[in-house]
């Protein structure tokens, strides 16, 4: 087989399995048209370019391909000509229709207009918890472990950054919210709402990777790399949290003060024009409440803000145990993005 | 020893060790006094008593100790008299006032007053799910093989049936939104809202057993159940939704549809007078926007509308995935309890 030969081969069965295994989005995308009942998986046009669904990777909307109608809508006892029964489908179940109050449709999916709020960008990003117990200072010696060789790696390429440790930061809200659940349901008892907040604050990192995804689109190297991370660390976030909570709050609390340390660069960076401090996205105008000439610098200004909640919250979490106290007996600051 | 001696040595060590394990309340309850500074841990009172922390255990009221003002509260550059730095604590961080319509405090920590809603009674409770395909078939033969111990176990026991199967319903929709949701970070794409859907069905579930909790309280062997059988089903339909999600919200699908039944039993049992008519918890009134003079006849009738709603959730996404597209395609019915 001659060389060109067998890198065209190479290239035609390494890309599919990259994008199958990684994401459905590529690097260089075919938008295809909007009748989508054509194209029921990726698929190679003639020119030798992987087709795939188109999501959202332009900045400013959230596009949906405008997906066929299911069979059979909503008539679980319907027969075919042979009058075999249909299996049913779609039934009946739709969003709701929700409008802005300028009455403009709602363009998204994730979240509603009663979840968009103003961050309040006046808090202390400099507040530091002062690791005195042994816990404290385990707990804040694992996170200076971890920055240098994630300072290494990404060095001043703060939007790269930023989106891959939003994939890490949104692991443990859902982590800790969902062992609480499972706490609730087997001790029949109630949990001062810390379920729903550690659920808010992972929900909250992933509007903050959906919002970066506007701006940049990670490499196939660094969704590999995410892949990776994310198996390890979810499993080293949950056994932490069975075994001890307190000191995995007080993990994500150190990891929080790291990410508002962070966005401080980028903001530097974007005052100085280091980085192009392009316009915000519509999905953080309408998630933050935004004016509508926001900017990049104004996104990570918010988004900020929201971290060092975060850092407020996880640490108040820990220090409720460590006192020796539970969860429950404090009720849990929700809505505290 | 003596065989009162060691029946009354037994008492001391088992139960504890019981409540311990299970839970931190117990049917026999020595309510403390608001000052709980006093109150580390359960304890011993002179007549041998266990004395515990006092929750919800009480019909239409979420009681909540009045917890010890954290040490410290929100400086951590403190020190103490010897000048050491003292662990900081109570980060400033509380939870929003709110109050009800008529101005009234709002008393629940686990929803807020715009999470409540008026359930939608006219539905369906009959719809099946015709199942002709192998998976379908699978899905519900799985269902309907567990089906027949767990109404041996109960019999016409609605409320112990009803509390102990919402501590397994709640499970599907937390452990399939989290799947969701790491797969939404490691694929850098949307869901379609669906995360926040199988999120809020997993509560909602949640918010059933609360509510029977108000009206019942389960036995010791009764939560050793549930602490086995949850630990089984977790990963069972961990492992599951990772194989086959289309699978997986199909068994969920027929779960709800098994559900509807027993509260449809349950409600004939009120009617004949089997069951007592009790007056509504508080928690429920609040949660459903029920009239203040509801009884628990329609109590049982709101979740059993919300169980459909469910049922048509799991089998509107199993759909979905069988006719060979993706959830994100599909904006996910929100809100739909």
């Amino acid at each position: 087989m001659s060389r060109r030969a067998a890198m065209q081969m190479s290239r035609f069965l390494v890309r599919p399995t990259r994008q199958r295994l990684f994401s459905t989005n590529i690097s260089k995308i075919v938008v295809s048209s909007n009748n989508a009942s054509n194209i029921s998986g990726p698929r190679f046009t003639n020119s030798g370019i992987l087709e795939v669904r188109y999501w959202s990777s332009i900045a400013g909307e959230e596009k949906q391909m405008q997906a066929p109608k299911l069979e059979n809508s909503g008539n679980e006892n319907a027969t075919d000509q042979g009058g075999n029964a249909v299996v049913s489908s779609y039934w009946g179940v739709a969003p709701p229709k929700i409008s802005k109050e300028d009455g403009s449709p709602w363009r998204w999916n994730c979240f509603r207009p009663w979840e968009t709020y103003k961050a309040d960008t006046s808090i202390d990003v400099k507040k530091h918890h002062e690791a005195n117990a042994f816990m404290d200072k385990f707990a804040y010696w694992t996170v200076q472990t971890l920055k240098y060789p994630t300072y290494l790696f990404f060095q001043r390429r703060h939007m790269c950054h930023a989106m891959l440790l939003e994939t890490v930061a949104a692991v443990p809200g859902m982590v800790g919210g969902m062992l609480l659940h499972l706490k609730s349901l087997r001790r029949f008892e109630h949990t001062g709402g810390w379920i729903k907040a550690l659920l808010e604050e992972a929900e909250n990192e992933r509007m903050h990777l959906m919002t970066f995804l506007e701006l940049s689109q990670p490499k196939w190297y660094e969704r590999a790399l995410v892949f990776a991370v994310q198996g390890v660390f979810f499993n080293a976030y949950f056994i932490a949290y069975v075994i001890s909570p307190k000191l995995a709050h007080r993990i994500v609390g150190y990891l929080e003060e790291e990410a508002v340390n962070s966005y401080t660069e980028f903001l530097i960076d974007l005052e100085n024009g280091v980085v192009e401090n392009k316009p915000a996205p519509a999905i953080a105008i309408d998630y933050w409440r935004l004016p509508p000439d926001s900017t990049l610098k104004d996104v990570v200004t918010v988004i900020r803000a929201d971290e060092a909640h975060h850092r407020d919250l996880n640490h108040f979490a820990s220090d409720i145990q460590c006192q020796g106290h539970e969860l429950k007996e404090y009720p849990a600051p929700l809505g505290y993005h």
